[in-house]
């Protein structure tokens, strides 16, 4: 998917909104414990109920592999269902994957052409050429880890570095300026946790163009008017993303319908900032 | 596994040599192609031929989930005839994984439980809550990336940091400093290169009982007697990476002989070594 197809579906859906498929056996209705592939219904289910409301799915994949084989199969499904019934989503593997070059590519090759995802989550420990075999596929999106929404994002992406002028900055920030100069950098995206909002005033500043997936509305306490007063660009820029919130937000016979009602909420937050922003 | 058994390997085998499957099918054999599994056929027939030269095996995860489904069971196959036949081995997942804590413990579930793998490879960017979830699991060891082989490594790890007391030091090093207040962080060991060697100095005063895996000694240009100059501690506390060295130095039936000779030129080089230090 091109950057525009996603801003145009934006602007048609009049939302920003991720739904993040963390599924979790342990949480689902126990209802669906009896199909043959639970995961699968859930996310099938979950799918149905908000496609209409939301612009990208993200399966959390660390929540498949769990499952291992079976997790797999559900995994393929998923990504299937998504791209066969409903392919004007946005799709994120969300993966944080990253690796040494040869080994980035076949990770590339898993989740852009076996899997077919639009995008996958990467991380920049290694670096340059560690990113850029992700980068190298035409229309697919690289999403990039750079200020985190968890605890631990203090512990090293905060802290000052010397920049390659001398001049201090925090580990985020010079992770944002490098990736900039990576070849078809372009095709990123980064991770900004939605926990402290001014953080975006800052990343605005380096990335002002680029599309940022957010975690941290809602259950983790970011406040998605705060994320856009300091987040949003011209094409609004931001994907929210809401796991827990929506996909639990009931685990009775009525799940679906209650993740509609909870997807709609944020939805209809959304749809005024969209249709201020293009004036529709 | 425990160190201390690991160690005991080290002793027995007269080797530090851990062997990685990165299994790619344009580079193994052809006449394995035939075969239902060849991934598997191909790990299957390495193994075999280096079981006794070899402490530890690290089949590459990017290279199986570049297979989807098929590359997923040929994993499981792996993990488990080195679990069934060779007990003694230890193994490694080389997944570079880590994120938010729920999702981070799902990983280790997959990789510790399901799969039982005795370590896996993390990545450290996301800080302390994406690194304990793995560390909560008895006698298993999870391998942070501290400074890497690749080209990358220099871009973010190696810049200069303001440490926690104001003293500045490479991002690496506050790395390996950070992680060894975690709790449970004697299950660590950590990702160090071999192509710098005088990094291993360094590294020693910050971590001098760790286990390091080291990638880059041959293919990469790295030395194992420099790394061993400046990177054993008093149990060797090394482990050797070599992949492409030993697994592609033939393509023709006789690839599994071959892989045994080039396992065993360095086994014979680590045999001096070990005999040395613990007076075999």
């Amino acid at each position: 998917m091109t950057t525009q197809e996603l801003i145009q579906q934006i602007k048609i859906k009049k939302s920003f909104l991720c739904v993040g498929l963390d599924v979790d056996l342990t949480k689902i209705p126990q209802h669906l414990l009896a199909t043959e592939d639970p995961i699968f219904e859930f996310n099938k289910a979950i799918i149905d109920a908000t496609h209409d409301l939301a612009i990208a799915y993200k399966p959390n994949i660390a929540f498949f592999e769990a499952y291992g084989l079976k997790g797999w199969i559900s995994l393929q499904k998923t990504i299937n269902y998504i791209n066969e019934k409903y392919p004007e989503i946005f799709t994120i593997a969300d993966a944080k994957r990253g690796d040494i070059g040869n080994t980035s590519a076949m990770y590339a090759k898993a989740f852009f052409e076996d899997l077919n995802f639009d995008s996958i989550t990467v991380a920049p420990y290694m670096g340059k050429d560690s990113v850029e075999p992700f980068l190298a596929f035409e229309n697919k999106h690289t999403i990039m880890l750079a200020l985190t929404s968890n605890e631990g994002a203090f512990d090293f992406q905060t802290l000052q570095v010397s920049g390659t002028r001398g001049e201090a900055k925090e580990l985020y920030k010079q992770v944002l300026e490098t990736s900039k100069t990576w070849k078809n950098s372009k095709n990123l995206m980064y991770v900004v946790g939605a926990t402290k909002a001014e953080y975006f005033t800052e990343v605005r500043k380096i990335v002002p163009d680029s599309f940022l997936l957010v975690p941290g509305v809602g259950a983790q306490g970011g406040s998605l008017q705060e994320v856009c007063k300091y987040g949003m660009n011209d094409t609004i820029g931001l994907l929210i993303n809401s796991s827990r919130a929506i996909i639990y937000a009931s685990n009775g016979t009525d799940f679906a319908d209650v993740a509609r009602t909870e997807a709609m909420k944020m939805q209809q937050e959304m749809q005024e900032i969209v249709r201020l922003k293009f004036k529709l």
